[in-house]
């Protein structure tokens, strides 16, 4: 075996058993075998564990497949983190909000963990993960609140006059883009989550409860 | 200008024109900027165009950001025609199960073509638009589909019971991931849609009418 | 035995073969034994036969007592064909709306058919059965339509400001009750459809899907 | 004038005066003029009010159009008192659980009322109006009204395990089109009632108090 | 034994007597043995029977358990007798039209009657009972009203508005707790009573039937 | 002026001016102004302070009036400190998964903490606040939540089969009335809460945040 096949076994077998130990119960309750992290991928749950000190079990899920991993990476990572006209706390509060809507253990968690720590404010993440409603919000917020929530609960009556209250709060159709994308997306990983008893990992709930 | 600065130059006219056009406003009711085709995404929009004839309008919609449009057409290709223990048909009836569930215009319209089609029983395509309940479906797709919509109406009450009775009919956890997947992904589209008033391509509606 | 009584022998019996015939099971889960017609009733299917090209199951279905045969073909037709502010097409939009609300797949199939022959345009039906909110219909159209789905959803909660709003609309007291007793009626037999199976005749599927 | 044409005219002219008398406001809140009574009609009206003291309102809200007036009356009678396997108590028991399911002022009422005459059981009616679960009911009459309330709630989700539920508690074929015919009737009405704000007739409220 | 003791002992015995009698299964579901009425709450059963000529059933079952009974006649007597801007009348109207929402067959009944009583209008009451909408009620009440049921179907959705809107119909502050209190109180004592089935003491039904 | 009246005129000046403290607009929505508190109420006051370092603001949104403090404290201390077969920990339970059913922020918070607190188990605490269908729990402790939760849903279906499920999880009846009383009372409390936009008391939502 050449050298540089024996470093890409080698790396597999590390990967092997990296992914081995994600079959742990406490991820999903799909008992599906994770393949081989691709070199994108192995460096993104590096950098993940690196930043969070462990990788969030959502990845782990979709880790079965890499083209779904990747796929899934990809479309997160743009909405959530890419140019848009919603600061990073206000797709999580939107994340927050959609998700307690559905009553989604595993994505109220992280997300209202992320509105805790993106606004130092503890009360705040409690509130989106409650009911958004009991938080003192500009106009904007819960005017975009509102329209991600009912586009959550009655989403087939949706109409000019709920993007016109939009464009009232100051947002651009560009923007109105974005908060639909972002309640959409969580719609969906909310199901996917509950469809597959999906775990928080433990270090979120304590995680960014002291006010900043 | 170097000579293949102007053929850039030009491609990117063409692509500018195509764009503009797709600002027709029976796109959406947003005015986003079309963005010039990546030539991954002007081949794709070539090889849709040819095979139905149109490009359908949600990626007409998605265009005005190319990393957008290829995040969403790289997690749908896979999703949707990749590999899998459901066959394209199955995944088809799902999305229309969910999508007549939200009362989506749009995407009732796109799949329920797409259940006709793939079927060639245009009957079955109106059953999963109007009621699923009313096709006289085998076991395993029934309990597909009730996995599909319970997830979409109430996904805080699925639990092991519920993949319980999937596993029960005979599908193996991946399916139940893929299952899950298709029913989750179409409750994102369906808002996306939604929210922007997305509107169907006209052929779709007389697609595939007679009985195969 | 005379001759009129042998004639009249003859005739029942060509009426049992033609309702024998009747006991197909894609006429409704209960299994009813059809009654001879009678002479209005067998008019009336004739009709009916030459017209469309074949006799509405919901006619069969009703078939087993003539009593109640003629009396819900003969409110149905003052209802639906009878002198009203309303034209037969606002009527049969009405009927399609409602019935998609129920999600009755034997009337949305019905009534959907006939909004597409009636206008002439196919997507107005497809709307009808999908979501009326997608159609873009008169102001006086889209009051009709939103009076006629909430008193389906939430009749307790119809109170003199939706009365008003309709008159707002341009609508008369007579044309209230219309639009009231039109939609009353489509959830009756929405729920005799859905109680019994019924399903509808197949060659409505295909009807007037090409635009005029 | 000859003889005749005078008797007609003073029986018009008398049938005009009776039905002046509805423009009551207190029948419902549309104002419709009162047509003259076709001689079958008005021989009802007398029927009524000699059996009940009173005209019922629904039968004058109807009556600004003798073919509505008859179509309905005919409709209703043969449903509410022709042969059934279901007793006419039973079929008010319906009409009640129903009307109390759509919270219907006019209907609770009028079909409370004749509950509590026909069992000579006040509670009974009460209960009907109140909340059909609290009765304690032979399991053939709690099937029937688990099956109507079913009905008017979700019709859409009826199927072949609730028709099975009927014919286990000795429900025949006729006898499930019976219970779902009378269902969807009073879903016709309640919604007719509600949408007009018809008002019942003050006597009905006191009417059969006391137990017999 | 000495007299005194002798005397406590006959008491508890004629208490245990009046208590077994409480065992009727016509007061609840629940099997729970009748403690020994404390001195206040035999002096209160004995007030309350011979104002109504029976012991509501709601202080039999909470009778077993004396701490209980007591705290909760103290909070329902403050609330519902005590001083407040809202007549006594307006107190069992919330509490009935709450009840009624709540489909409650021991509460409407109780408290439908006790409207009757007070306003001496047997229709008030039925209004209560069926649909508070159908009552033609001053502002000042409907906004009453409207809060309170509100309140009971999605109190989650209250906000600044719904309490303006009640000062706009003129309510204080005050008067704000109180609405809120007693509509808070009756989604208690509902859901306790369709928890244990409680049954209304027949009386009740017969009660202030006729006009005053 | 007596030394005994100076003392009490100094203690009730005291509770005045700690009452006054308390129309902070953090407390809730409605201005009502302070009563002196009675002493039992101080000394309760006193007691709460020392052992959660504050005054809960639930207690001092009643405390405009000493009979309806007095009577709500004794109601709720019975209720959830006193003898029952379910443990403190349990009732926090249902008082928890309640809350979050009806969304009520100041509930989730107060009782989502003492869940916490009582359990040791900070991720107890949040699948109680988010969706309990996701904490691993014993079957007696998911029938009572499942009967909790559906008579705070849908109270009027409860029925025999619903106890006959707790029954056979092990509760006695006085069990079932204290599942039902406890769940019942927070029904009570989410909506005066809710009503009242009462805020729950900072500390809170750091508290027991490290599982022991």
């Amino acid at each position: 075996m050449p050298k540089a096949a024996k470093a890409a076994s080698r790396r597999r077998a590390g990967a092997a058993k990296r992914t081995r130990a994600r079959r742990d119960p406490e991820v999903m309750a799909l008992k599906l075998k994770p393949a081989a992290l691709s070199p994108a991928m192995a460096a993104f749950f590096k950098l993940s564990a690196g930043r969070l000190g462990f990788v969030p079990n959502v990845l782990k899920a979709f880790s079965f497949d890499m083209t779904k991993l990747e796929a899934f990476v990809a479309y997160r990572n743009d909405l959530m983190l890419g140019h848009s006209g919603l600061s990073a706390l206000e797709r999580e509060m939107i994340a927050t909000a959609v998700s307690a809507q559905n009553r989604c253990f595993y994505c109220i968690t992280v997300h209202g963990a992320t509105v805790r720590q993106l606004s130092g404010d503890p009360v705040l993440g409690e509130q989106m993960a409650m009911n958004y409603r009991a938080a003192r919000l500009s106009k904007r917020r819960r005017a975009m609140l509102d329209f991600a929530v009912k586009l959550t609960v009655e989403p087939w009556s949706i109409e000019e006059s709920d993007r016109a209250r939009l464009r009232a709060a100051g947002f651009a159709d560009r923007d109105i883009w974005d908060i639909a994308a972002v309640a959409a997306f969580y719609n969906m990983t909310n199901r996917l989550a509950s469809a597959t008893d999906m775990r928080p990992n433990e270090p979120y709930h304590a995680q960014a409860r002291a006010k900043r």
